[in-house]
């Protein structure tokens, strides 16, 4: 039920240490999640919010730093729907370099909400089945 | 004992939504949280790292969103020191839009190391009495 | 007539090899060029955008690099209205680190639109007087 | 001779307007070009600048915006050596969504240098046959 995104560290990625930069790591996890929606929701936030009228707002993200990346890591980001609640979404998101090292990982959430009112709105029915497949056994 | 950080929101990180995009909130923070540096420590990250061989990654990040924000909004990022460790520092950052309505608020936090082993390494001595001057009680 | 942004340059901004990174400058200058719209006009593009349904999409860039930037220099980056068309607005930007010393220098140039159509429409009447009065003479 | 890119537009790159923000295309635009540097040269940027010493600083950039980018489009980014001089290299870079709709075109310019001093230096030997099997003939 994983899935996985694979990213190239590029230059403008890296900070004057030598390594990535810390405010570019939520970006990688933002790209993974993205991807994760256009996999398993085939739509994208653009297409759920233009098209759809239908926002997803984070409500939170943490993350834990457990080793560098540099542009010589091939970065694989999983992602796995932790949570499947009423109107929200939960993430584990994991950084992996080169297959095995772990470099990152912590958690998104975020929630449906009505694009014009921003008001939470249940997951929609159109939506559920795919959801349910995805999310976590037993959480 | 809590520093302020003001900042405007730009178009360039609004999204197709019309507030700002997710993945800003974290560069928002890390320039309040160097702002931080430079005001209590009398220097940037890249004084400390290219002139004095001193890093500072960052262990963790986490954020709660409370509300969206626009650039019709004043953003004020309040940075506290949560946390003085032998060789870490915690940091409480909340920012409010229009100076009362909480937007986002989470805790940062990073380690001192040697820039070249990146290994951890004591509160550097020429810091430890401005930092403790900046601590929270009691905490 | 010139108006003067000034830009703390980042630990964020700065890549591997220790200087501002390429991509990052043209950040620099919109967040200019939007800074002189607030300024100029007293609308930012988002006001622009969202309120009054006016677009200003940007039609063409150039910039020639001149000197390298880091955190150590502040920034000041100079905005001239180059010329005023029927629709459009073509901007002279200069970037000084340290008072003196040119970094970079380049061109914007924009056109006012219709925000839904995103048709060109002529230079609001509302505008034009302010703009005039900041057009470079003979130009 | 040409090289193509592929990119996603992805959210994080979307303005309020609906359309891929300016300020993004140059990034774009590096992402292609490293790119390149990877498949002609076996090195990307970090690779070339703290492994072998070796800078590739651009000192131009220039692009023209003929039609917007969502993220409904597949982006590719064409990237071709227009000129491969005793130390620089100019590209044209051109980007079309869907296939043959032009989004954007312009040129970037970059030289090579010594990573310590940043002063200029031939191109060097080791890539100059590659660089040559791709300039753009006549030119």
């Amino acid at each position: 039920m994983s899935f996985v995104f694979h990213r190239r560290v590029t230059w403008g990625d890296v900070d004057a240490a030598g390594i990535a930069y810390t405010g570019r790591f939520p970006q990688f996890c933002m790209e993974a999640l993205e991807a994760w929606f256009l996999e398993v929701l085939d739509a994208d936030w653009y297409e759920l919010n233009v098209r759809r009228g239908i926002g997803t707002p984070f409500v939170h993200m943490d993350l834990d730093f457990r080793s560098p990346l540099t542009p010589r890591d091939a970065l694989a980001i999983t992602v796995r729907l932790e949570r499947l609640g009423g109107s929200s979404l939960r993430f584990l998101v994991q950084g992996h370099a080169n297959g095995d090292r772990l470099s990152f990982e912590g958690h998104f959430a975020c929630a449906f909400v009505d694009g014009k009112s921003m008001k939470p709105i249940p997951v929609p029915a159109e939506f559920r089945a795919a959801l349910e497949s995805r999310a976590e056994p037993g959480v």
